[in-house]
């Protein structure tokens, strides 16, 4: 078992290292070799169809005993092959976000100090068996400067080296190191127990998939962390709400996509406005097939919904139930976002801006809407252009992190010889 | 034993939870409430000078065995107390970084999204016995809004209380929560160990010390850590350097304070200058006490130089000692800061602007200076008035870590009942 377990750690610090080495050469690749790179892995993304398809379709035999819904990620179609080089092609095309000047000032003394962003460095991505995601974050970590050591699930090995391939295949195209993009060398459970050891060889890991992956890798990493936990958002409407826009807003955010983190997992409604409004927000979404756990004052105006339990409001659906509250105006609104939430997004809906701007003030959440669906928090509806996730933690990022927040920044301090007295 | 750990967790877990309920008030309180109870908290350290001195006699009687130098940063003295007051009061003075909108931008279908600086939340503070850490960081979290529980040396806990007391009544004065600044209540060593795992509890741990303090925290935490690591910093002299600005800049680099993070602890030199200008740099740090550690190339230019080991320029020395080394041209200079250094600070000096931009960009460190003095990495020097530390590491902050370092975002996202489709 040791020697297996130094085996692997010796693995990661190889790939590492070269992924260091690549990094430098990264951070100073022009962008257009970059979009070079992007662009021709798209193409062989396309060209190799056939070879990705029949390593997925290896992978897809071999995995057996998995729900549907697992299955379904793990597949890949011409059109979902499409997809992911549509994706690298749609990265090509935003902006270089290296190099940018974010700040500049000059002191008294004549020194003119820069703050510029700056590539990460080595980036570890840890997921789940969803070979696109691959393609996605290998696309957004070049395009960002940083190398990438890619960690999915085991089931879809085969469908990730395929993609792999097509990737370095343009890095070599563009005159990048192929070391930029690398795919764990091991499928062995103990590779990713090594990336979160990894403090000085790798700079940040990004977690992506359920709530036991981001768990095991919030608490085990000794390497700073985006973590995307928890979307455990609310819809409060206000007295002064708009009826038909709190109607739509309601609709639209629980049950337009239930899968999603930005979907509204609990609605948070005023005592003053429930009685005129709950029925047609519950007839609405009971038309879209909502179930319901209601708290005692929406049952009492709604009969029939189910009881709900304290732990409905701490949890995070993914589906289509709505928990469902009465309260007493804003600042109980308020307590128990505080006390059940997830401080990813919540919206309001009211015609009060005084209300309004109590109620996003006083929220911790990375985001808060005013008349708006919570499933507006996703980084191209932010205009990010592409997302690797969503940043549930306080540090760095939060919210929907894109090609900027994968950036962190250094200053230059230029003098004429200036001396600190 | 377990007992005495559950009863310090708990201790914590109180802590901790009465200063979320602080940050959440802290949060919304307007500028001048939290510049009344820091300016009333400067005016009790100094109406409280006799009670201070008495209580760090205590804290000196009792610390027995303990260097000159540790004495000498645990006590406090009548100027010591007043330079506390006006850190304080200088807090007061500078902007509000929370509420900031760090940008702004309107999507096609009219929502309006808003990057918003807010405070971190909840703040460990480790340090060592240094009375006066006790006061500034107070001062900087209470202005950037968030709550901060300090855990400085056991040595200097008399001290600590009674400055707290002085910022407790300034918080009371002010209206404002006296949770909002804790210090640790007790002095069991298990306390820190209970900060460092209390993820969720405590948003961000800051420890300020030496490098056996701040690896292990980085060891141990479980919570985000804005770690100030070691400062192996170098100045290179490019072959095309003034010979009188780089003489000045390396004195001053290397001996205006050798003990701080800032100073230049490796200079390296290119060959085609290093016979005309070295033997005078020598000379000039000589005769200011300095000590040198130089490879054989330098030491066959000025006979009589220590050798240096391969350890030495991995080594910080905070004391008049220079390590030196001959280089061959800016991308050597790179490739040996880049295998020894920290990404703390680099200078170079050059008349050259592409040499110079050439190191710039190739640079991975927080800091890079061009014809300035290392020792200007500083938050006070950058313009930020006050500074908490210097962040070594690569996320959310680089440098000199000021009042909007010490800040976070979110976003507010302003709709008039958008849909997503």
């Amino acid at each position: 078992m040791n020697a297996v377990a130094d085996e692997t750690t010796r693995l990661l610090e190889d790939a590492a290292r070269d992924a260091r080495d690549a990094a430098h050469a990264l951070a100073v690749a022009p962008r257009a070799r970059k979009d070079d790179a992007l662009r021709a892995a798209a193409a062989e993304l396309r060209a190799r169809e056939a070879a990705l398809l029949a390593a997925n379709a290896e992978d897809l035999a071999a995995a057996t005993g998995l729900t549907d819904a697992f299955r379904d990620r793990l597949t890949l179609t011409p059109a979902r092959i499409d997809a992911m080089a549509k994706g690298l092609e749609e990265i090509a095309a935003l902006p270089d976000p290296v190099g940018r000047v974010l700040s500049e000032w000059t002191r008294p003394n004549g020194l003119v100090i820069r703050r510029i962003a700056q590539p990460i460095g080595v980036v570890g991505m840890i997921y789940e068996s969803r070979p696109n995601v691959t393609a996605d974050a290998a696309g957004l970590c070049l395009k960002a400067g940083s190398a990438v050591i890619l960690r999915g699930g085991s089931e879809s090995l085969r469908s990730a080296l395929a993609i792999h391939a097509c990737i370095v295949a343009g890095l070599r195209e563009a005159g990048l190191p192929e070391a930029a993009v690398q795919v764990a060398p091991t499928a062995n459970r103990g590779f990713v127990a090594a990336m979160l050891r990894a403090a000085g060889l790798i700079d940040l890991i990004i977690p992506r998939g359920g709530k036991g992956l981001v768990t095991r890798v919030m608490e085990e990493a000794r390497v700073p962390v985006l973590a995307h936990a928890e979307g455990l958002c609310h819809t409060y409407i206000h007295q002064a709400a708009d009826h038909a826009m709190a109607r739509s807003i309601v609709a639209n955010a629980k049950m337009r996509r239930t899968g999603i983190c930005g979907a509204t997992e609990t609605l948070l409604i005023d005592a003053a406005i429930a009685p005129a409004l709950l029925p047609a927000i519950v007839a609405d979404l009971r038309a879209l097939g909502c179930g319901f756990r209601a708290d005692e004052r929406a049952r009492a105006i709604v009969p029939g919904l189910d009881a709900a339990t304290e732990q409905d409001f701490r949890t995070e659906w993914l589906d289509a139930i709505l928990s469902v509250k009465v309260v007493d105006g804003v600042d109980a609104a308020l307590d128990h976002i505080r006390r059940y939430g997830s401080e990813h997004t919540e919206a309001i809906v009211t015609q009060d801006d005084a209300v309004a701007r109590h109620f996003l003030d006083r929220l911790g959440s990375a985001v808060g809407m005013w008349n708006a669906s919570t499933q507006f928090c996703d980084g191209g509806e932010f205009g990010f252009g592409a997302e690797i996730g969503i940043a549930t933690g306080r540090l760095h990022a939060r919210g929907p992190v894109g090609l900027e927040q994968l950036c962190t920044y250094r200053y230059h301090v230029i003098g004429t010889g200036q001396l600190r007295p």
